[in-house]
Parts: C-alpha cells; sequence; structure tokens
C-alpha cells in the first residue's frame, strides 16, 4: 500500500501530544446560515504554522541513534522553523539550509530556535543539504514528501473529527500536498460522509490542473511564483497526489484579491492574523460558499507569518 | 460572606461548558528566559471578549420562569454583545439599551445577535435599562458590579490553573475589576502560591490607587476617558474591590505607547488581534516584566474589538 493509514495519524497524535498547541475550532458570525463557519487556527502554533506537527512526528519517529545524530533541511518558510523546533524538543541538533534570497528575519527566526543555518544559492538548496546529509549522518526531513510529515499534519483531522463530528465539509489549502493528504486521510476514515476539498490560489492551481486531469502536472516555477500566497509556491508531488486523487473530493482556486480580502476578514471578524496561504480557505468560503455542501464547513488557517506590512495594507483596504 | 468562592466559579464553569470556546493557553517566543510567557486568548470568544462567560453563567443561574420573561442591559461595549449572545443560546429575549454615541458597528453587532437595541443619550442609559426591567419585568445583567458575572469570568482562572499549574504569575486587566474578582478567586484557591496581578493604563488607574491606599477612589469620567483602552475606562465598584483587596497581590500601570506597542508584538509574534485593553497585559509583561517573580507568567488577553485602523496604524509603527 502506498498510502498512509489512520493509524498513522493516530500514533503520530500521540506522539506529539503536549509538544503542540491543541488549537481549538473556533466558531464565527460570519458564516451563512445553512453553512456556519468554524476555524482551525494552527497560526496559533508556537511558530506560526501547522508545519510542527508533521517536522515533531517524523524526527520523533526516528530511532533515538539516528535522531541524536542530527537532523538537516532545506527550507526558505516555515517547516524550516518547525524543524528547528522540533529538533530543539529532542535536544538533537538541526541544520537548516536556506536560500540566499530568504528574509533576514526568517533566517533569524531559526537561529533563534536554536538551529544551524547555511546559506546558499536558491538552486543548491536541495543538494546542499543531501550532501550534509551523507557527510555527517544527519536525517533530511523534508516538508511533505514523507509518510512521517504527511501523518503529523494530519493530526490536525483528527482534532477536527473530535470537535465537529457533524462537519459537512473541511477545507484545506494545498501546497506541496501534505496537510490535505494527512487531514483528508483522517478524515475519510473517521467521518467518511464528510467532504475534503483543497483550495489553491488561481495563479497556483498545479493541484486543481492535475486532480481535473487525474494526472500529475507540473507547473514551471515562474507561474507558481506570481501569487501572493508564498506558502503555497511549491508544487504537489506523486506521493502527496497519489493521496488526494484517493482521498480528496475537490479541489477550488480562488483569486489574488479574494485572499487579501480574506485576510481582512479573519482579522476583523475572527481576531486572528493569517498568512495569505493561511486565508485561502477563507476566500474559498467567502466566494465560493454556495458551491459547498449545506452543512458545517471546517476551514484550516494553515499559519500567520507575513510582513506586518502586509497585514495593515489588507486591513486598510 | 461578601465575596464567591471557587464553588461559585465551578458551578460556572459547568453552566457555560460547551457554549464557550475553550481557549488555549499560547505559548510564545517573545518571552525573556526566566519568565515564559503565555496567553489565554479571550479575544478567540465568538464576540471577540471574555464577556460571554459572565453574561451566560448570570443568565443561566435564573430560574427558568425569571430567565423567560427576559434580560436587560446596559452597554457601548463587548458586554452588550455578551448579554445578546448568551440570551440568544437560552432561547430567551434580550434588550440592550446603548447610548447614542455608540459606534454604528457596534449597535449592528448587537442586533445582528438577535437582540433589541434601545438608543438613548449616554447618562439615561441606567434609568432606562432599569426601568424596561420594572415595566417588563426583564432582569438586569450587569457587566461586573454581579456576583454571577464575576462567576462566570472566573473560569478563565480554573482553565488556566488546569492547563499551567506552574503558573508563577497571572496578569489580568482591570477595567470594572469583574474579570480579575473572578480570575483571582480560583487562582488563589487552586494555586495558593501563585500571584495575581493586575494591569490599567496610566491613565485610568483607579483600582492600582484604591488597593494602594486601601480604600475605593473614584476616579472622574473625563479622565478616565483620556485612555485609547475604551474597554476599562469604567470604574472598580466596591463589590470588585473587596475581591481585588483580598485576593490579588499587586497592580501595575502601563503607558499609552506601551499599550500600543504591545498591539502590535501580538499581532506579529503571537498572530492574535487584541484590542488595547486586550494588551494591557502583554504591554506590562513588556515593560515591568522585571518587576515580576522568576516563573511561568499566564498573560489575560481580554478582547480583540477594535477599529481596523488602529490595528494597522500599530502594525506599521
Amino acid at each position: 500500500v502506498d498510502l498512509i493509514g489512520i493509524d498513522d495519524v493516530r500514533r503520530a497524535a500521540q506522539r506529539i501530544e503536549g509538544k503542540v498547541v491543541r488549537t481549538p475550532l473556533l466558531p464565527t458570525l460570519w458564516g451563512a446560515g445553512d453553512r456556519p463557519l468554524w476555524l482551525k487556527p494552527e497560526n496559533l502554533q508556537l511558530i506560526g504554522a501547522f508545519k510542527v506537527r508533521g517536522a515533531l512526528n517524523a524526527i520523533g519517529a526516528l530511532p533515538d541513534g539516528v535522531r541524536a545524530r542530527g537532523i538537516v533541511t532545506h527550507s526558505s518558510g516555515n517547516h524550516g522553523q518547525a524543524v528547528a523546533y522540533a529538533a530543539r524538543a529532542f535536544g538533537v541538533k538541526a541544520t537548516v539550509v536556506m536560500p540566499d534570497a530568504s528574509p533576514v528575519v526568517k533566517m533569524d527566526a531559526v537561529r533563534a530556535l536554536g538551529a544551524e543555518t547555511v546559506i546558499v544559492p536558491g538552486k543548491l538548496r536541495e543538494s546542499t543539504s543531501e550532501a550534509l546529509a551523507e557527510e555527517h549522518g544527519y536525517t533530511l526531513i523534508p516538508p511533505y514528501d514523507h509518510d512521517d510529515v504527511i501523518a503529523g499534519q494530519g493530526t490536525i483531522g483528527l482534532e477536527i473529527a473530535a470537535d465537529l463530528p457533524e462537519v459537512a465539509t473541511v477545507l484545506v489549502p494545498i501546497g506541496g500536498g501534505g496537510v490535505i493528504s494527512g487531514v483528508a486521510t483522517a478524515i475519510k476514515a473517521l467521518l467518511p460522509q464528510a467532504k475534503v476539498i483543497g483550495v489553491e490560489p488561481e495563479l497556483a492551481a498545479d493541484a486543481a490542473e492535475s486532480f481535473r486531469r487525474g494526472e500529475l502536472v507540473e507547473w514551471p516555477i515562474e507561474q507558481r511564483y506570481r501569487t501572493i500566497a508564498d506558502g503555497v509556491r511549491v508544487g504537489i508531488c506523486a506521493r502527496t497526489f497519489r493521496h488526494i486523487q484517493a482521498r480528496v473530493d475537490d479541489v477550488l482556486t480562488v483569486s489574488e484579491d479574494a485572499i487579501r480580502d480574506a485576510m481582512g476578514v479573519l482579522a476583523r471578524r475572527s481576531r486572528i492574523v493569517a498568512e495569505p496561504s493561511g486565508a485561502l480557505t477563507a476566500a474559498a468560503y467567502l466566494t465560493r460558499g454556495v458551491e459547498l455542501p449545506p452543512g458545517p464547513v471546517a476551514a484550516l488557517v494553515s499559519g500567520g507569518n507575513l510582513e506586518p506590512d502586509l497585514l495593515a495594507s489588507v486591513l486598510a483596504s
């Protein structure tokens, strides 16, 4: 079998319990009557994103002796902070290879969590992390193309199922596809009648196109990088596409304007700060809600790391 | 006995369970090493403020026949929405008397929750609500000068004690003094070694002065209204002062600049939107943290209802 199962997600939940914030489902007053909206605010995790779940599970699943040799990853975003945090939680060394174009504030955030950073030209990030893994015996923890990472993100689905068993639709953003693969695994096992629907920016809709065509389609990086939603500019991989094909009911896309508007609504009406990727699901709810099945909707707010100026601009608009 | 007790708070917790968000304690990365900081984000309640706890408990505690006749209150702020929400949750009618100077957006918010609004000149708000109570048999639920309201707010303390039993200091904002009276009741009963410290704006420091002098001091309304923290412009009352004297360890004050700065830190570093009153405790932590005992600190973020322009301005600064 080439898909993870609900038991993998359950084991992940045991591994990470007490090490992550057990986020509540937040009711809202801005949902429509027959589709009441709940938010799963993973921006409230310590590092501001759900990524800590997968990193903790993947590092926690390693044999002690392997883990003790250290961890390496490459990331310009939330996954780097997640690995740094998770490694520290287990008391092992982490090295995060970062593109030299990464914002200094993100490099500093990784260092503040006790990880070593290695700054390289963007195109060398993967080869550098592989070389470091080989040289030092580090274990490479990729951001989504990894069963233990997917199972860790899937714990979000367990929590939604426990807190809102009457949920009709679960909205999940898609970047590399790790979190929707895990969440769909949990939801379909526990609440088979519920729909799991992915959300992408129109400008980085490789998963939507792949889903529709029934085969994995890659979008050129220069296309994907047009969206404001920097957390989902990566493409899905074969592993996550298999999970999406088997367990996801649909993939919707939203405009850049809808993403910005949703960030403002989340801040004003639900008092949480979402990064553009984190606002994708709210954008889908607000602009395409009539296409969803009737019944309660749970929308994953995946993260809240963004430049303060951007947040200020969506509030003023 | 003229103070509420832990049993009152426990009964309140039973009454409101499932009707409020069980907010998590959020760890932070911006706390100092020997005083790690946790946030209790009550801005994530449906109406954006902790007030819903006290309103639900006070309305829930009424005999069925009394409650069925309806509820009345007066408020220009979060308490009005809390009473409207709580009355709707119990299926009874609510009337909220609001000063004619209230922002239209707040009047609309109360109406959207199904309550009737009665708009009067500010100086007539109390007499009007008393007249409505007499005429229609409504029960008046005041914002803080009421034991069941205090007990309801105290459920926040129960949750902090359950989630962080090693807490050394609990920081609570003081306006009318209801929430600190309830929280201190819970904390002192369950964790007698922990300190409960109130926080006020320097510009509305009637509780700090009363605490220091050992007698209830009233500040003129025109002084209290100078602070940006509109949620704490009211003064404490005899009932809440008795609880503060008996159970609160200290009252600190913070500057207006510290409040604004803390709003920005909460949005940027913890991804939550706090109104000025909701940022008081973070402001105290950031500017007066060295005066706190060593050990974990829990800071209550009381609410998140504010004009988007104000939030945008603190993000830009």
